[in-house]
């Protein structure tokens, strides 16, 4: 099955690859690897949830907002590399806006990992750290940055 | 017109690439890739600005010292590659010591990013993400971590 | 001296490499760079020292939590890729679960850094940023990721 019948079967849609608002990029391919720029929950209208997890946001709502954003690192890398069917993940960071004493960023950077494994089978799973910011812009909840290699 | 010449009639001038005080280096090259150690914005006489972006230090400060942060990652390129012309941006990792609630990353790191491609060209143009951390080495305002290409 | 002799001559033992509880892996190898996953100073009980460096934890104790790191790391390292002495250290990012003031974050990864030269040589020397984050998985000390080249 491709990543698209994937993607179809589990009822999410890739949204929009994002703009970016300065002199970057939204990724950038040297050989057959892609570096991807971080990116957070977007929402549809443009806004991101906010908040600290573990204080104002529990560890299930991040999930959420993680896989959210994975959805939008999907659809940069499709942009990336023509199709899904082509693109490995190597490395993530997954970084979590978080509470001081906050303990759990693994259970929230799954709802990215979790999702790119449902997506593109043996080829979403990746090494990753999952660590806590001490802010991060818009105040979102999470933000997320990839390492791909491209297939022929 | 070369990036040495853009520089120039940019009125900047790259400072000493800083030796590293441990049993680290400021820059390690691995085929045509080159990864560089973070840097901040160190100034001539070898102290930093200090304090908590969005706190103590405003965004234009800080703006400013990305810039100066991107002239130091600028001179390790140059030593690394020989020349300013042969290197092409990959991926910037930019930190930003930030306040908890500080949403305005982007604008702070874009003082590097600009850098880059007012002095490379469309080669500066990068991948990157701009995170707020909860402390960095010697209370500095901002660190920067850069990936690059040589071209022959 | 091989670097397995080195670690015997240092009194170190590896410990086993972590199994990830989650859909991700210890380590990717795509060519010849291998990627590992962010690791803590994980004791041989399962447990992880805790508290922010600069508060709870001296900068003297979270200098051995790195050099306990950097031994796991060696232990994903040699396991990925059959040997040590195959093993280049391309880019570490230390990541120090630190006070919002901690300004000395070098000299605490200074202890994987340290212990990588003392047992690869040369090629133990890295590329790497030393920063302060807001909070780690289980209130951890200390987490640290790092890339490798394989040699042949």
């Amino acid at each position: 099955m491709s990543a698209d019948d994937r993607l179809k079967e589990l009822g999410l849609t890739l949204p929009e690859v994002p703009t970016p608002v300065a002199t970057y990029v939204s990724f950038k391919q040297v050989g057959d690897m892609i570096y991807l720029s971080g990116q957070g929950p977007k929402r549809a209208d443009g806004t991101y949830p906010t908040g600290k997890v573990g204080a104002d946001v529990t560890i299930e709502q991040a999930y959420e907002h993680a896989k959210q954003t994975g959805l939008g690192l999907l659809a940069a890398m499709k942009k990336a590399a023509g199709s899904l069917d082509k693109v490995e993940i190597v490395k993530l960071l997954g970084m979590v806006n978080a509470a001081p004493d906050f303990s759990d960023h693994p259970k929230v950077i799954n709802g990215c990992s979790d999702l790119f494994v449902a997506v593109l089978g043996d080829r979403g799973r990746h090494a990753r750290s999952a660590v806590g910011m001490g802010s991060l812009p818009n105040r979102m909840t999470v933000e997320i940055e990839v390492i791909v290699k491209v297939h022929p």
